[in-house]
């Protein structure tokens, strides 16, 4: 199915009123059932629904490798993807992950859920990557997102090496665009571990865990990281370039990976 | 608690590298104790959480009315707020409130929760706006976020007549941005049903849904709609206008309220 639809919207300027084509993203409630059972319902655009499911479960904590799909049907009329994984491979914990409340101390729980605090680890790569090469990456990631010229309504997520883009995804979610990415990876056999990931969204602590449990040692963003997310990537070795904008950029965590 | 935080990140341009002083937006996880269960963790800035945590419960079909909370306790320190509301207030459907999955014809589910069914009626509203209305209130409104020019980190969403801005809220995420303006409003009694409300971020069918419940009859965004929200706000009667920018404007829905 297209990812936009022409719709007809009232234009209206200093010069009056008239009727304008517009292509606007499409959204679609997709749901997940896990081994039988409704798990979740994802607002997304209707393309790499497979990958999504796949990545939306990786990032849970739900599934580890592809072979451990035993079934996997997506239904596109009734929007529903059925995915069996073998019972003996999900971690139980995973399916009533709970916020850890902390005691109370000034500072702010480093995982405020227990299954990341599980999947996360620290990142020791020795993977560098040189100023011209942030640049050059960043416009062709901008470049590429061809969905977000024709609505501007989405946001982009792209994996690759120092010097090419290898994975892409467009959604109108931040969120679902980097399990776009992993699911794809996932089903394919990309290694993550050596790979850099940029990102068109902000980044927030729940992008940066996405990556981390991926073991992905550079994320590179046009956009702000928060407070949580940086102290994330500080503790986590996960080095986060943020502005990145013309010729210039931040870099909040792990700067000696940037030469 | 500040709402943003200074950090020192390091700033590269084609001159070099240097150490720069930056502010990035805080981030905090909040966990809604609703009835003595643990209900959500809520991503968000620390400002406005009883705001927030008010306005979730109103959108999640949860909290009628300010006179249904009989207790509310806010924990800065663990980041958690007890909310206790007279039992048989409570739609428990609400709590339990899953995914409606079609039959599969051509189209979508104009709801997906059954929730959002129950809870969504059609806009009966005289409300009118004119273009120069709208001009002046954007321009009003990306003028107050200040937070969003400390930091680039974040949505803003506000509440107004035609002619002002009466409520703002800033956060991390479009939702909650929102859900802090609407339990503003319940909490102070404000009305809602005779207002426009601005929003930053992309108008998705998860904010049209926040606002069609609250009975605004009006959404105005610099940003674009998707199709199921396009569609929801055409058959609820809502007045969506997107790409504000300038002096353009796109009307997607119930236009004759543009005069």
């Amino acid at each position: 199915m297209e990812d936009t639809k022409p719709i007809t919207a009232v234009r209206i300027t200093s010069e009056g009123k008239k009727p304008k084509e517009e292509l606007v993203v499409r959204e679609v409630p997709l749901t997940i059932i896990f081994n039988g059972k409704e798990l979740v319902t994802l607002l997304c655009t209707p393309s790499g629904l497979t990958h999504l499911a796949v990545g939306f479960l990786a990032s849970e904590g739900l599934l580890k490798e592809k072979e451990d799909i035993k079934e996997m049907v997506l239904n596109e009329k009734g929007w529903y993807i059925q995915i069996n994984v073998d019972e003996s491979t999900i971690d139980l914990k995973a399916l009533s992950s709970r916020r850890l409340i902390t005691s109370g101390c000034a500072g702010v729980a480093s995982f405020y859920r227990s299954t990341d605090a599980r999947l996360a680890a620290p990142i020791d790569s020795p993977l560098r990557i040189s100023r011209d090469q942030v640049f050059s990456l960043m416009k062709r990631f901008q470049q590429k997102s061809s969905l977000f010229r024709k609505t501007g309504g989405v946001h982009s997520c792209a994996l690759g090496t120092t010097e090419e883009i290898q994975v892409f995804a467009d959604d109108i979610g931040r969120h679902n665009a980097v399990d776009k990415v992993f699911g794809e990876c996932l089903l394919k056999d990309i290694s993550t571990i050596d790979k850099v990931l940029l990102t068109s969204g902000r980044v927030s602590s729940e992008i940066l865990l996405k990556v981390v449990k991926r073991q992905v040692p550079i994320i590179i963003s046009p956009a702000a990281p928060t407070d949580l997310a940086t102290d994330l990537a500080q503790k986590l070795n996960l080095t986060v370039i943020g502005f990145v904008r013309g010729k210039r950029m931040n870099v909040y965590s792990a700067a000696e990976r940037v030469i």
